[in-house]
């Protein structure tokens, strides 16, 4: 860490990408459009992970694992899938390399064209139900349900870390049902499990909603959404779920035997959450000073850091740093002593700072003498100086990590609600994007031609029909023509 | 399951092939030389990660992710890697299909080409000692630790489920250090954590060595390696260990400033394991009947089956079947109840001997009154009936998956050693490996020319130098020139 951040005020896109590459989260790399996650940042991205893998097993769930290459032609055999998808594919065509006749490079062997073309998986649903065909034949085979933990590519022109990058990492379930009905529930459980994820994890508040036919996934009957607020008043899709009817089961010829002995085509559902969550949380919570990380996705909780001369001093402390550790370790909460004598301790009071970890202990030789600490809070920047007579300290700290956990979500939560405004007029709708931005709750006439037009006019998308919404008369923002609910509008990442 | 599997001792590559298929473990995809990793497959390989990553982290390394793609001029960068290493690799030219003119499929957008064209990643090196240059100024940067779970392709024209695929999921550990004798003691101890885990958690005994010049990784000084015996005597190598001298760091330009002020070249690591270990682990225990699994990597450890009649009967047998299970899981036992009324008893037998599940309890209305249980052994095939007064179920359990781990490591030992053996003339070498097979313990020349004219004649490759091989003079079993000590052939996976 050298100096100071850009401030989110003066360049919020600055800001973010600044922040991503000196917190050591990811970076980009020398292939266009491809990122490094670095160890800090990967470690973030890994108690994502394994939360979420916790989850999926506790509602039934399996991991495998299907191929990177998909044959072209599968691509084609879901008419609306390919129609909608977008085609920004990596494209494999030759399988061999060979010497350059001057021996210093390597050039692609001619002679080693495949057949085929095959394609990096922008997403699994074709490979996946081509080989659900063999897995499933009877009712005692359903329901499927399977997750794959893997990288897919889809080419992009303008790259973003984490936020939209041509290879991500992502997790994508894959179910398959006997009824429309379990299928359904299965979609809207998934809805679920991300907003319930991103609210107690991510410390992320979540709006969940119904995509607009026009902005569903290509291939879906419905698509289920949980939109999210970034501090700059975009809102960001941190995780979709699908209910694919029997689009993939006709397209794929995936039928089952019925316990009544008849021979029905199998529903379908696909969900996905990404490493664009890793953007969503950085966006919403962090800082001028850097991240800030809710302490049940931060890798290091609590930071330990000796203020010394000497190295008799450090000595002394570093037995009291090590009993504290044993004292938080054993109740499950990661720390660090940070005893580097590389470093000064200012220098590594804005590293922490800037990695978001959420409480840092300043160790020096007067709090010996009085048996106190320096406990500094990441969220609020305050300090205070804890005496230990009396103190469990890792009772303490428990608390302190779980009102941090509770204050960060109720600051997103209160923006997220001061940053979502009615428009009931064409003027109030575009003043309250250019102005205040966030969620515009508004009329709409359910027509795509007129989403279609209002995104055109005022770069601004229906990112859900919330689940919550109330019947209520009214008239379309543009059109002035009748709507039955309000519809959540925003520019959006 | 259907019919049983063939026997090993007819023909034991289609039994490999049947039982990986029939254990729904794996199986071959529509893309050619890719795999599909089923649930329960993908189940084991999690416990092999989870086991592993744990042992990396505790060595002292982070995870972190580098881009699939490497751009082609990367691989000639490092002399010997390109020189050496497979050139069968997948190749991104393209970035964009587009809808055909009769608009019922997509073609390649002949004007989405690439200006340069990117590999699918065979191995990283090249792309992470690039990033490295970045992330390594000065020694305080060093030692770099890090490691990455990812997929791989190699494409292989002859492919086996596991032991051969054209994409494979892996580990690549590449590190990086100030000084020569650092990087060695790293490659060393990654050996040594491979032969840990393979030892005490796959059940399966491995010779730790130094491959020959002729064997080593392209781009490496050394490659360490562990190698295990399989049950029809070849040699499969379970795992590598590289030091790659200041090879990649030169070709990459990676150097640091010294302590003391100077500057120099980083001295690096790399070491990896793959889902070759799936092969390994399958074909070193499994008999006729199918899987054994040792129960430190077994998905379910414990599965209960209950015989009965009518719904009356499984209900009251459900109420201790669910305490059994409460105690087991309560100790971190993974059980399963397997009370389907779908399949009957002997079905499900079958079914989880054909799986490897280490032990199977039955429970029937007579275990009730008698309060005994019929325990069976996955390893031995053999059960007895526990009478559970005075008997703490939980400790029994325990204890007897420690005793079936321990013996089908005991098996594998006893094998392994048996099926190592000396010898001193070229025909006694060639009738050892077509009459009995296994490791050949013999004397060679030192030279790649005997190595390779070896080869040619017997198909045995050189496993390695054995670690712990006694100075011995000796004659080469080829040309009869002085050798210092024997090095162990086979015939190999
Ligand atoms: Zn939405
Ligand atoms: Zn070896």
């Amino acid at each position: 860490m050298s100096k100071g951040l850009p401030k989110r005020s003066e360049d919020y896109s600055l800001w973010y990408n600044e922040l991503v590459k000196r917190a050591d989260l990811a970076e980009n790399s020398a292939v266009r459009g491809c990122m490094v996650i670095k160890p800090y940042g990967y470690s973030i991205w890994e108690k994502i992970q394994a939360q979420l893998d916790i989850m999926f097993k506790e509602t039934g769930h399996s991991n495998a694992y299907f191929p990177l290459f998909i044959p072209k032609s599968y691509l084609s055999k879901e008419a609306s899938h390919i129609e909608g998808f977008a085609k920004e594919c990596a494209v494999v065509t030759h399988y061999r390399l060979k010497n350059s006749e001057d021996g210093k490079s390597v050039i692609v062997d001619p002679d080693a064209k495949l057949e085929e073309e095959l394609i990096v998986r922008p997403t699994s649903e074709t490979v996946i139900w081509s080989t659900y065909k063999n897995w499933i034949q009877s009712y005692r085979d359903l329901p499927l349900l399977v997750n794959q933990w893997a990288n897919v590519v889809r080419w992009e022109m303008r790259t973003r870390l984490f936020l939209r990058t041509s290879e991500f990492l992502w997790q994508e379930g894959h179910t398959a049902h006997a009824t429309k009905q379990e299928a359904i529930d299965e979609t809207v459980q998934m809805m679920n499990v991300y907003a319930q994820f991103a609210q107690e994890f991510m410390a992320l508040p979540v709006v969940k909603g119904v995509k607009t036919e026009n902005e569903r996934f290509a291939g879906a009957v419905d698509t289920y959404c949980i939109e999210a607020m970034m501090q700059d008043g975009k809102a960001l899709q941190a995780g979709t779920s699908h209910f694919l009817g029997q689009n993939f089961a006709k397209a794929f010829d995936v039928k089952f035997a019925t316990k009544e002995g008849g021979l029905e085509y199998v529903w379908g559902t696909s969900w996905g959450v990404s490493t664009r969550l890793m953007g969503a949380l950085i966006m919403a919570h962090s800082d001028d000073n850097g991240l800030v990380l809710p302490p049940k996705l931060a890798p290091i909780q609590v930071v330990i850091i000796p203020i010394y001369r000497g190295d008799a001093e450090l000595e002394i402390l570093s037995i009291k740093a090590k009993e504290i550790m044993a004292k938080l370790k054993a109740k499950g909460i990661s720390v660090k002593f940070d005893n580097r004598d590389t470093f000064k301790p200012g220098w590594k009071f804005a590293e922490y700072e800037l990695k978001g970890v959420p409480i840092r202990i300043a160790l020096g030789p007067r709090d010996l003498e009085n048996n106190s600490l320096e406990i500094a809070r990441r969220d609020t920047l305050t300090k205070e100086t804890i005496h230990l007579d009396g103190v469990i300290l890792e009772d303490y700290i428990i608390g302190l990590l779980d009102e941090i956990q509770e204050n960060i979500y109720q600051k997103a939560f209160s923006f997220k609600n001061e940053m979502t405004t009615e428009a009931d007029t064409w003027e109030e709708f575009q003043s309250i994007l250019d102005n205040k931005g966030g969620f515009v709750s508004a009329h709409w006439d359910g027509t795509t031609a007129t989403e279609e037009k209002i995104k055109e006019l005022s770069k601004a998308t229906i990112r859900c029909i919330p689940l919550d919404r109330k019947e209520e008369e009214g008239k379309c923002i543009l059109t002035g023509q009748p709507s039955s609910g309000r519809v959540l509008f925003a520019r959006a990442y």
